[in-house]
């Protein structure tokens, strides 16, 4: 088995010979590579320049050791085909000119074709498949919720309250949109695997904000559509949320092979809820990341010995890294997540706390090792 | 049983003739009556002036026909004893001049004697107590992690990067924090109870951003502290958060009469993990109160439905008004939790769907009408 296999792997659940590390926003402002390029192109000018988009997408792949690399994107990419008017306003984030507020508007959404609308990002994945030697490439698009929430609320959000109105006042208006969005998104998410990503995450970082009893109606069917037509292009699917602890079992009715968990929830405890027939992907807190590394590495190898060397665990945040993270803490934890798992040690029980009410054991089986 | 006695008879799981509800944030910018003083007054100054304070804690009371006042306040009053600099910049929400940064800091903090130097609370609720006729008053406090997350980020954040990194970095120096602001609030709460607070909520509005590890080690025994000092003084306790599905068992351990849920977890599922012996109060999604009068009626019945006539549920939302929330809507709610409590129905059955794994019935007792 080379290096190379594990990812894939573990997103089937498959024996490892060491838990794959990768990161979410991996390739970022933390890095010194990164903000050289920044300080020359825009965020825009590096997603839509294919060469420095690949580049950029290699810098912690060099740096790091991970086992993956993911495409350098912006959930928001699709947005501008769309024809809502975005920018990226500085420090500020994400802008939508033109946001959604009624049906016209909906209809009003340009149809997309990824292959020529987006087709930067194709030759992307094209230059990174070939210079990557075999390390797989993870493509991966916004989830319908999380970018349905940025074209009606304008930007960035911290209560949501425009895309809970239109839910709540204008269902129609909000079924019509995911029904579109889910569509568009399919079809990027499917262009890219045609085009070379060997997994493909849906990232709905912000659909932790819902109840369960919406998310079911208002999120959950359009979620489907994308991880299902996803799945049969026989590539493993991830879904990824945060603050999901309650929605776990119907994102798992969304139908991935891989779910993410943030620190909100131990992983044992997170995937108890999920069941034996997903793979997790997470979870420590990106903050950890800035602590001195004999604390990071207590961390890392708590939630090692909560995977208990079962397979199907993909080590990974539970967000994106944060800006202030010195790089040389992100290369110590690849190292101590390979370390961890390919140093022959005596199998530990799961820790006994649980934030579950009658909690059983973990049904721990053999190891992978 | 008069209507006064709602309140408090479930916060103590007593049988009520309806169930009991008030709203966080239910005097504020939604109301035109707060807006008027609002535009000759700074929100400090509404707080220290007691008629002002007295006044705008009324107007709910006046125009909703609430079951509990809540003493109108600020989390932060506290920081301004305590020498940090408070300030509330326009649109910014608070800032703290001279934010924490180490353990010098800390020895710097003033000592604050709840009596004299937040006299002026305690004269609100002096004015308070001669004038609700009964209405039970209900005092408060910031809990000492989001009082000392605002401490350390010197404001509103959202990542809490500072925060975490002085509990992973310099945990002498957060303990030391954490002690001091604990020994400040349970002295301000008890403070509250003896000049005439009928029951007290401790807000602890952004501890969701914690692992249950984190939750634990860094803040439990300090929610311990301040809750079971005011529990001495026998009157209900209140402990509040949101995001808190994966904490509920630890808050559970910090005693409280009564534990807060927020709409991310369903209202049957968030009181089957903490168990019979508390009481719950939620957790509509304050967004919700912006829909339409009939998908408000449907939500709240839903919550209805979840508590099932189960003695010790107080109505509330699951956070804050928010600001463009209609007045009516916000009075059809209470019109609506009286209303269904007091109407004869068939008990009907909790719903079937449950986030849980191997969910079990609620083990439903008999009802309280």
């Amino acid at each position: 088995m080379e290096m190379s296999d594990r990812f894939l792997r573990a997103c089937r659940r498959e024996p490892v010979d060491a838990t794959p590390v990768w990161f979410m926003r991996q390739a970022g402002r933390y890095m010194p590579e990164y903000r050289a390029i920044r300080e020359k192109y825009s965020l825009l000018e590096i997603c839509q320049r294919p060469e420095l988009a690949a580049e950029v997408t290699l810098q912690p792949v060099r740096a790091l050791g991970v086992d993956a690399a993911i495409l350098f994107a912006d959930i928001l990419l699709p947005a501008i085909p769309l024809g809502v008017g975005l920018k990226f306003a500085k420090g500020e984030g994400p802008v939508l000119l033109n946001p959604i507020r009624n049906l016209d508007d909906v209809k009003n959404l340009r149809p997309v074709n990824p292959e020529s609308d987006l087709g930067y990002v194709m030759e992307t994945i094209r230059i990174l498949r070939e210079t990557l030697n075999g390390l797989p490439l993870i493509g991966f698009c916004g989830a319908p919720f999380t970018v349905a929430s940025y074209l009606i609320e304008g930007g960035s959000s911290r209560e949501f309250v425009k895309t809970k109105t239109m839910m709540y006042s204008a269902p129609g208006v909000w079924h019509a949109l995911m029904e579109k969005l889910s569509d568009v998104l399919r079809d990027y998410l499917i262009a890219q695997i045609h085009t070379g990503a060997q997994a493909v995450q849906m990232f709905d970082s912000w659909v932790g904000v819902l109840s369960p009893m919406d998310y079911e109606t208002f999120v959950l069917p359009y979620s489907q559509k994308v991880l299902q037509a996803a799945k049969k292009e026989n590539v493993p699917t991830i879904h990824f949320g945060t603050t999901t602890a309650t929605l776990l079992p119907l994102m798992k009715r969304a139908g991935s092979d891989v779910i993410g968990l943030d620190w909100r929830i131990h992983l044992d405890d997170g995937w108890k809820i999920l069941g034996d027939d997903v793979a997790t992907q997470g979870n420590l807190d990106p903050a950890v990341l800035l602590a001195p590394l004999p604390e990071i590495k207590r961390r890392v190898e708590d939630v090692l010995q909560r995977a208990n060397g079962r397979a199907g665990h993909i080590f990974n945040l539970g967000h994106g890294i944060l800006q202030n993270t010195p790089v040389d803490h992100v290369k110590a934890v690849v190292d101590m997540v390979h370390e961890y798992s390919l140093s022959p040690r005596e199998r530990v029980g799961v820790r006994k706390f649980s934030p579950l009410p009658q909690g059983e054991g973990l049904g721990v089986r053999g190891g992978t090792r």
